[in-house]
């Protein structure tokens, strides 16, 4: 039996998942491969914790050199994290012509034009199907289902912290802080919740994704990123009135020579199947001119999922070699020299409709006026609610738009917030209805 | 720039998708692949329909030794359909040590042992993504990236007309004639529907994943298959009533040294996402240990979602050409030696939940022999209503059971049938409710 030797560097959770699939499950592994995969070295700095993995004599180390200077290594798992000591050691398994595989969003999308090119040009392949979407095959299907697809827009949850916090204002009425202590409690979110809730984690695998989706460069810096720290059960119990529930979405639209892409809280109605992805759970949306929608579902973080996408990688890889066929399928889903600088629009120029709330004093001509400043900046109202319920004294007016432009949005609502009649700032949330197109 | 050619037989709808996307998209998919995929040769018996594709001078021909004796072209794509003609064509095409991509489910299904047997022998690839799930990329997700899990199960939407028929009937409250015949004027069923609502075509379906999922032969014939013809508002109306939808779900659970599968209507919860599908979509859930549940939704069916789908197989055997990394990813996702004869359970022998709906005379004693009955045979009932309706001078009992066996629950129900205080035959709906493990 033919075997391909794999080493590891860190051996964290995500990396005891590997490992514990590559050795619980070598028989399944090797039926459908054909090869033995061998987890040969695993470096890590802790070497004395029990990670309930029985590893070999020897095999967990506490030098990465050893997993780079082993000859037999053809592939290296990368499951470290961070975008210093991560990207350093990455560089060095490239360099040493060694495949990789890795889960490292944060690295790929700020540094991944770096990485990959330097993977081209040593000939080896870095593989990174764990970094989105955990288990959810999203880079395979990018790549390869749909590749006789132009992609037309990606919308997704792809953050399970979010959805948790989310799902738990929506249903228990709790607000934002409780939700989110509930989460932490539960090991849905980290003790400084911040690159989840506030949309940077989402934004990375967008980053990704949208360089695969149109063949460009990763362009994290372009993308717009909103978290749901000030998302209050009033404004989803509002949505629910209206239709919609609140999601964090990470929002791609290819708009020919422009791209949008984007990370806010978002408003889509009950009949759209990412509106019924509740708890932790994720969900991408890839809408192609050939397919239609296609919808995948699973579970975007925690050890065993990450650890699935991860074993698939590392399969590939494996196939790869046994066939010597590295390179078959381009890492950034386009040939290198078709991958263009497509440039992000500037939030301010997307269109898209709009829910506001404005808490107003409850005097005549007050939804005269606010109802006068949109209509100077050309947003017409498709429906508004002035809700009985007093709130800080006010009455909060809510509304919802046709299809506006965010920069006249922007300055009409800055221009409400200053009326006198006006109390705190408008609330503003933007909606994805397909069925209002 | 390399060419790969590419040799079609039979251009009716699906062939006629593909060969769109061929050429409309020739640019993009250069792009992704690095080669040109040349349309060569494509052989259908009609050669002045107007297909709205401009095929180039000699492409179109109306003998398919044309196609099979090419030698440039290395790819075939069958989309003839039936089991005859297209049976022997892929014998041909594979003996001329062609590359084959299909979408026949029905003759994969009932076929596909010989054919698969007889890729190997010439060492040539049979490529299927588009016979199961239209657009769904679920051969891709189950023989790659579900590659390191063991699959639990699987439960999936297969058949977009019957889960049209049943949206309609939710939705709507039409009975299943008027269903079927908004389905057939919608383009959704068939002039006639046996196929599709007998539960025959979601059959051919499972048999293919089956066997992929868990490493065993194609088994056809021990498939249970109930369709949807007997399903009745009333019953999708009480079915809501204890939270549930009726769909014609495809199931397959792994038993250890048995498999479970099945074809029926039944009724899931809610808050299960595939109760949310809708219309003539599909959806498949995989459930793995490691990556837990991952859903795929997309359209199941039609010309371009299914073309999408051969076209990826295209591209992949392309991509296998270009690396001559032919029999990369084993067909049946196991190596030939590791793929074994797993018995399918038979039916009598499955556990499940159920719902009766029992036609009995509003007399007292009624409900006590009923459940003397069913106690008899060690099912018991979780939850019973007697409806005030009258129906046919009888009035309803529902009622939801636990975990009962099957073969029980068919000896109960013909007990109760005999009773003279029960009138029609006893309607039987299974259950797959995960809350109520």
């Amino acid at each position: 039996m033919k075997q391909i030797h794999v080493g590891m560097l860190g051996c964290g959770t995500v990396g005891t998942g590997v490992a514990r699939i590559l050795l619980e499950r070598a028989d399944l592994i090797r039926a459908r491969l054909g090869a033995d995969l061998v987890l040969k070295r695993v470096a890590d700095i802790d070497l004395t914790r029990d990670r309930g993995v029985r590893f070999g004599k020897g095999v967990l180390v506490d030098d990465a050199s050893v997993v780079l200077e082993d000859p037999d290594i053809r592939i290296v798992v990368e499951t470290i994290g961070g975008e210093t000591v991560a990207k350093d050691l990455i560089l060095r398994c490239l360099a040493a012509k060694k495949h990789v595989v890795t889960a490292n969003k944060a690295l790929l999308a700020s540094q991944g034009n770096e990485l990959f090119s330097e993977a081209m040009k040593y000939g080896v392949d870095l593989a990174f199907e764990a970094s989105t979407g955990g288990c959810m095959p999203v880079i395979k299907t990018l790549r390869e289902a749909l590749v006789g697809n132009r992609i037309e827009e990606m919308i997704g949850i792809l953050n399970g912290t979010c959805n948790y916090i989310l799902t738990k204002i929506t249903e228990d009425g709790s607000p934002f802080e409780k939700a989110l202590a509930d989460a932490q409690q539960k090991g849905y979110a980290e003790a400084d919740p911040t690159l989840d809730v506030e949309g940077f984690d989402a934004a990375h695998k967008l980053a990704i994704l949208t360089a695969l989706a149109y063949g460009m460069q990763i362009n994290l810096a372009d993308i717009y990123v909103e978290g749901i720290s000030r998302i209050t059960p009033m404004d989803i119990e509002y949505a629910r009135e209206f239709g919609y529930n609140i999601k964090l979405l990470a929002i791609s639209k290819d708009r020919g020579d422009r791209i949008e892409a984007r990370i806010h809280p978002t408003m889509i109605p009950f009949d759209n199947l990412l509106s019924s992805v509740r708890g932790p759970l994720n969900a991408l949306t890839f809408t192609c001119d050939a397919a239609g929608d296609i919808l995948i579902y699973g579970r975007g973080a925690g050890m065993m999922p990450t650890a699935s996408a991860v074993v698939a990688d590392i399969v590939d890889l494996a196939r790869n070699l046994l066939h010597d066929s590295g390179g078959r399928v381009p890492m950034l889903s386009f040939q290198p020299e078709h991958i263009r600088n497509i440039p992000v629009l500037p939030m301010a120029e997307i269109t898209t409709r709009y829910y506001f709330r404005i808490a107003a004093q409850d005097r005549p001509g007050v939804l005269s006026a606010v109802s006068g400043i949109l209509g100077d900046y050309d947003i017409s109202i498709k429906s508004v609610h002035q809700k009985g319920r007093k709130t800080n004294g006010s009455v909060p007016i809510v509304m919802i738009t046709h299809w506006a432009k965010e920069a006249d949005v922007q300055k009409a609502l800055a221009e409400i917030a200053s009326l006198d009649v006006v109390g705190d700032a408008p609330v503003l949330i933007r909606i994805e209805d397909d069925n209002e197109a």
